[in-house]
C-alpha cells in the first residue's frame, strides 16, 4: 500500500517516461497532462522506428489518444480490444509492454505490424484484412455471455473498413450484444480517399459536435441515478418519437442497425474520449462510438499527406521524404501498360478496391476517369460489378492484391466464370510480400483460380512479359484471365530476356538428366543456381512457365525426357501448379523422380529474400537440390 | 395497323389467357381486370408445375404482381431486370414467352429454376447465390452510361438477401447511378424467418402506408411540371431539413445510402405498384422502392406455411402436403448427432447462415437456443464469428451448403486457419445437387479447403460414418475441420457397412492389377461396378477414403502395388483430392498408369443420377473404365 502510494506520487509528480511505466496498468494513474506528454513520446517513438523499418504511420499517429483512452477506461485483456485491419495497433503495442521490442517492428523474429495473440494477451485476434473486427467482437461477446463474463468487447474500425460488406454483416448481427462497443475511428479516408455512400454519410455527421454532448449531459444524470436511471435511459434510446427525438432531430444509420450512437467526439481530446467511453461502458446495450481523428496527427509531413504515409518504406524524418526511388515497379508498369491499351480500346475499364496507388491505377484514373472505378474496400462487389460490365460488352480489369482477392472467390465462380464473362484480373503482390507477414502474402490466388473452370493464369517474371501477358489477357483470352506479378521491381534480373514470352521457355541442356520447373520471380534463383552448378559439372535443363494455367499438355512430354523433375512454386502447393503438374506427370506415365518445393504453411514476416530462402527458393537452396538429386557429368 | 387494332380490341374484350398473348409486349395493353385474371392463371400454372417438378414456390407466388408491373412499366430487355438469388423469377419466365417450356422447369434439358441468359434475352444475368443483384445492376448501369444508353436497370432483391454484405457493398456504390432502381421485395422473411438488425428495421417501416402516397402526391405534381418540376424534386430529396422533413419525420437507412426512397407499397396491388414504378422511372437519381409482399400469396397452404414452401419437392396440390418421407437424410443425421454431442460438451455452438432447416439445425436450436446462432445470409460473418468463438474456448460448428461456403474463403484463411482456431464445418449438399444446377452444385469446397494450411476434410458415405467423422472433427481434430456429405439420404447403399470408419478402407483383391480410389457417395457406384466386373473376370481392388485430407502417406505405398490406379472424384479435379493424389504418386515414383475422373466444367441441372452418369461416376461408367483399362484374369 505504501509502495503503491509512493509510486502514485511519483507518477503524479514526474514527467513520466514510457520506459519507466508498468503498462498498461500504470496508464490509469496518470494525469491528463502526463498523458499528453506520453502521447508525444509515443508519436516520437513511432516516427523514429517506422522511419527505419517502414510500416503504417499515418493511421497509427491518428490513433494515439484513442488507444490511451481505451486502456485507461477498460481493463485489457479481460476487456477485449479488437483492432480492425490491425495496422492501427502500434500505440496499443507500445502501451501493452512492447516498447523495447518496438524497434524490431516488422523485422524477422521481431514484433509484427499487426495484432498477434502469440506476442501478447492484449492482442486478441489476428487481423490484417479489412472489416473483420465487428464479427470477431460478436464472437468474443457471445462467448463472454455464455460464460457469464461481464467484461466488454471493443471493436475499433476505420471509416475505410466500413465499406466492406463483412462489417455490415457484423453490425447486422451485433445489434443484440449488450457488452459490445464498436468504435468508428473516422479519419475521413481509408487509404487513398474514401468512396461510396457511407463515406458521404459519415462526412455529413462527423462535424456535428453537439450530438453526444447533449445526449451525454442528459444521460449522465439519468445513468447515475441508480434503479431509476437505467430504465429511463432505455426508454430514451428505444422510443423513436420520445425525448430523444427532441434532443436530436435525426436518427443515424447505426441506430437503425440496433446500436446506441454516441458521437462524434474529438479523437485527440483525451478527456472527451474517456468520457464517451465511460458512458458507452455503462450502457446495457450495444454502443456505437463515432470518433473523429486526423490521420498523421502530430507529424507534419504525414498530416499533410496521409495517403503517402499510409504504408511507407523507410523515410527521412526531417523532410518526410520516403527513401523510394521514382523507378518503376511491377505495379506502375501494369498501370501504364493498361493506359496504353485503353487508348486503343474504349471497352477497357479499370476497377480497384481502395488501392488506386498500390496497384498503379492512378495513371488510368487521370486519363480515363469515366472508365475508372474505385469501389472502396469491397472486393466482392468489384468482381460482381466487373462480371456485369463484361456481360455488357466492356472489358473490366480489376487490379487487386493477391491476398485481398481471397474475398471474392465465390464471385469469381458465380458472377464471372459460370457465364464465361471476360473479366481480367491484375493480381498484384502475388507471392511473398515480406514484412507484412502471414495475413498479406499472396499465396492463395493460384490454388483459388485453378479450381475455377475456364480460368487462365499468367505469371510474368519481367516487365516485358507483364506487358505482353496483359495484352494477351485483354485481347486474346476469353473468360476469366488473370495476370499475377510480385511486389517490387524486376531489378537484379540475371537471366537473359531476349524476347518476352507469354507461354513458356524451355532451356534444354544436352545430357542434362534433371529438369527444373518454375514460374515468376523464382526463375531468377533457379537460373542462377543452374549457372552456378553447371560450373561444377551439374547440368540442368530449365522450364520457365509464363502462362501457368491451364498447363500446356506438351510439357508432360518434355518432362518425360528427364530422370528428375523439380518444381519450385512460390505459393501454396496444394491446388497450385506444382501439384497439378505432378498429377499430369502421373497421368502421363512419368517414371522418374518428381519433387515439389512449395509452401504448405503460413509464412511469418521477414524480408522477401529471407523468406524465399526459408522456402528453399533462393539460389543457394536450389543449388542444394541440384547437388543432392542431380548427377555430375 | 388494322391487325394491331383488332388485337387490341380482342385483348380489351376477352378473358385473356396466357397462351394467347405475345409476351411480354401484350402485357402493356391489358386492363387491370385482365391482369388480375392473368395473375390467377400464372399462380395456377406455378402451383401445378412445381407440384410435379419441385422448386421454389412461396417466393414466386409472392412476386406475381410485382413482375407484371415491372414488365408493364419497363421495356425488357432494353431495360434490364436483375433478379437477386434468382429463385423468384418464375412469373418472369412465364411472362417473357416461356409458358410452354415452363412444364420442363428444373428438368434435364428443360428450363432452369434460375435466370439464365442463354434461355432468353430477358434473363440478364445468372444468379443463384444471394445478394448479388445490386452489384450486377451497378455494372449494367455504368455500362449503359458509358454507351449513352438511357434505359433503366432494376435490381429486385428480397429482404433476406439484404443481410448479405455484398448487397451493402452494392448499395454503397450504387448511390450514384442515375438509371438504377433497387426494388426491395419485402416478404418479411428470408427462408426460415429473418434475423438481425436490418430485418427489425424493415419491419419497423414496412407498415407505414402513408409515406409513399404523400410523397408521390406532392412529387407527381412537381415532376409533371416540365423545367420546373425536376429541380424542385431534387431539392426535395436533397435537403434534409426542407420540405421533405415536413412530409416525413424520419429519413430511412436507404436514403442515407444515397437513394431516393419510395415505399412501402402493397406488392399485390398492381395499380399502386405501377404508380410507384413510374415515379421511380422519372427520377434522375437512384431510387429504392420498398414493396411489401406476402410469401405464398394465392395458394393457401403456402401462405400459411411459407418456410415449408420455400424450396419444395413434389407435393399434393389439394392438401399442400409435400411428398417427403419423414425419413432421415444426411442433414437430419448431422443435426441430431450434433445435439447428442452438445449434450456432453457445453462448448459446442451451432451456426447457420439462414439455413436452419436445410442443415438440420432445428434440433439444436430447440435444445440449446443459447448456443445456436442464425446469422442470416452472411457466410463471411458466420466464419469470422466462429473463429472468435473458437479463440474464446468454444467449439463452433458452422453448418453450411458447400456452394455458399465459397463466400467465406478469405475468412477461413484469415480468421480461422492463421490462428489455428478450432472451427468445425458441416458441409451439406457437397457434390452435385441435381435440379438446382450450376449455381448450386457443391463442387468447390474440397479445392478450397486443400489450399488452407492445417485443414482436415472428411467425406463420410454413410450415416454411421457421418456421426463418427463429426465426433472426430469436434473432439480429436485441432484447427479447421470439415465434414462434407451429400444432399439426400444413404438409401440404396449396396456396400457392406460393418464398422464405420473415419480414415480409409482398403479392399484388397488377390491378383487385382487395378485399384479404384474414391470417396463419399460415389463409392456406391464404384463398389457395384467392382462386383459386376468381378463376375466377368475383372478383379479390382478398392480404396475408399473417409478422411480425404490430408492424404495419408501410406496410400501411395498401397497404390504403388498396382499397374493402374483410377480416382473417381465428385467435384472439381483441380485442387481436389484426385490431383493431389496424382502428384503424390508422381512424388512417390509410381510407374503405373494413373487416371482421374472428375469435374472440370460447370454442370447443368438434371437429376443427380443423370449427372453422375454424365460425369462418368455411375456404375455403368465405372464398369466401362474397368473393361477398358483392366485385365481379365
Amino acid at each position: 500500500m505504501d509502495m503503491h502510494n509512493s509510486k502514485e506520487k511519483f507518477l503524479e509528480a514526474a514527467d513520466v517516461r514510457l520506459e519507466e511505466l508498468q503498462l498498461p496498468q500504470d496508464l490509469k494513474r496518470l494525469s491528463y497532462a502526463q498523458c499528453r506528454r506520453l502521447a508525444k513520446e509515443i508519436r516520437s517513438v513511432m516516427v523514429r522506428v517506422v522511419s527505419k523499418t517502414g510500416g503504417h504511420l499515418a493511421s497509427n499517429l491518428g490513433a494515439v489518444e484513442l488507444t490511451m483512452a481505451l486502456h485507461r477506461v477498460f481493463d485489457s485483456p479481460q476487456d477485449k480490444i479488437v483492432w480492425d485491419v490491425g495496422h492501427q495497433c502500434y500505440s496499443h503495442k507500445i502501451l501493452t509492454g512492447r516498447l523495447k521490442e518496438f524497434s524490431t517492428l516488422r523485422r524477422e523474429n521481431g514484433i509484427s505490424g499487426f495484432p498477434k495473440p502469440e506476442e501478447s494477451p492484449h492482442d486478441t485476434f489476428i487481423s490484417g484484412h479489412s472489416s473483420t473486427s465487428i464479427s470477431v467482437a460478436c464472437g468474443f461477446a457471445e462467448a463472454m455471455e455464455l460464460k457469464g463474463d461481464k467484461h466488454h468487447v471493443i471493436a475499433v474500425i476505420g471509416d475505410g473498413a466500413m465499406t466492406g460488406g463483412l462489417a455490415y454483416e457484423g453490425l447486422n448481427n451485433g445489434g443484440k450484444n449488450k457488452n459490445l462497443i464498436v468504435i468508428l475511428n473516422d479519419n475521413n479516408m481509408s487509404i487513398s480517399g474514401n468512396v461510396g455512400a457511407v463515406s458521404g454519410y459519415l462526412r455529413s455527421i462527423r462535424d456535428k459536435e453537439s450530438y453526444v454532448r447533449m445526449k451525454q449531459g442528459v444521460e449522465k444524470v439519468l445513468v447515475n441515478t441508480p434503479h431509476v436511471g437505467m430504465p429511463v435511459v432505455k426508454v430514451l434510446k428505444n422510443t423513436k418519437d420520445g425525448v430523444k427525438n427532441m434532443l436530436v432531430r435525426q436518427t443515424t444509420l447505426f441506430e437503425q442497425m440496433g446500436f446506441v450512437y454516441l458521437g462524434p467526439v474529438d479523437g485527440h481530446n483525451l478527456q472527451e474520449l474517456e468520457e464517451v467511453l465511460r458512458t458507452a461502458k455503462r450502457y446495457e446495450a450495444p454502443v456505437f462510438v463515432h470518433v473523429n481523428t486526423v490521420k498523421g496527427k502530430g507529424y507534419l509531413p504525414a498530416e499533410k499527406n496521409p495517403s503517402k504515409f499510409h504504408g511507407v518504406s523507410k523515410f527521412d524524418i526531417m523532410t518526410g521524404n520516403p527513401e523510394v526511388s521514382g523507378a518503376d515497379c511491377f505495379s506502375t508498369v501494369f498501370g501504364k501498360e493498361l493506359v496504353r491499351l485503353a487508348r486503343e480500346d474504349d471497352r477497357i475499364c479499370a476497377i480497384t478496391a481502395a488501392m488506386k496507388y498500390g496497384t498503379g491505377l492512378q495513371y488510368f484514373e487521370a486519363e480515363f476517369p469515366e472508365r475508372f472505378y474505385d469501389v472502396g474496400i469491397a472486393e466482392q462487389h468489384a468482381v460482381t460489378f466487373g462480371g456485369a460490365l463484361a456481360c455488357s460488352g466492356m472489358v473490366p480489369v480489376f487490379a487487386v492484391y493477391s491476398t485481398f482477392l481471397q474475398r471474392a472467390y465465390d464471385q469469381l465462380i458465380h458472377d464471372v466464370a459460370i457465364s464465361g464473362a471476360h473479366v481480367v484480373l491484375g493480381i498484384d503482390r502475388a507471392g511473398v510480400v515480406g514484412e507484412d507477414g502471414e495475413t498479406h502474402h499472396g499465396m492463395f490466388d493460384v490454388p483459388m483460380l485453378t479450381s475455377v473452370p475456364g480460368a487462365s493464369i499468367y505469371a510474368p517474371a519481367t516487365y516485358g512479359e507483364l506487358r505482353l501477358c496483359l495484352q494477351r489477357a485483354i485481347r486474346k483470352d476469353t473468360g476469366l484471365a488473370a495476370v499475377r506479378y510480385p511486389r517490387g521491381s524486376e531489378k537484379d534480373l540475371c537471366f537473359p530476356i531476349d524476347t518476352p514470352n507469354a507461354s513458356y521457355t524451355y532451356t534444354h541442356e544436352d545430357g542434362a538428366k534433371m529438369l527444373l520447373v518454375t514460374y515468376g520471380r523464382v526463375y531468377n534463383a533457379v537460373y542462377k543456381a543452374h549457372m552456378t552448378c553447371e560450373k561444377s559439372g551439374y547440368d540442368t535443363s530449365l522450364l520457365k512457365l509464363t502462362k501457368i494455367f491451364p498447363i500446356q499438355k506438351e510439357l508432360a512430354e518434355i518432362a518425360a525426357g528427364y530422370q528428375t523433375v523439380i518444381f519450385f512454386e512460390e505459393g501454396m502447393g496444394n491446388g497450385g501448379i506444382s501439384t497439378l503438374f505432378g498429377s499430369m506427370l502421373a497421368e502421363h506415365g512419368f517414371a522418374g523422380r518428381y519433387l515439389r518445393v512449395s509452401a504448405d504453411h503460413f509464412v511469418k514476416h521477414a524480408s522477401i529474400p529471407s523468406i524465399l530462402d526459408q522456402l528453399e527458393m533462393s539460389e543457394q537452396a536450389v543449388c542444394r537440390y541440384i547437388y543432392e538429386y542431380g548427377n555430375k557429368n
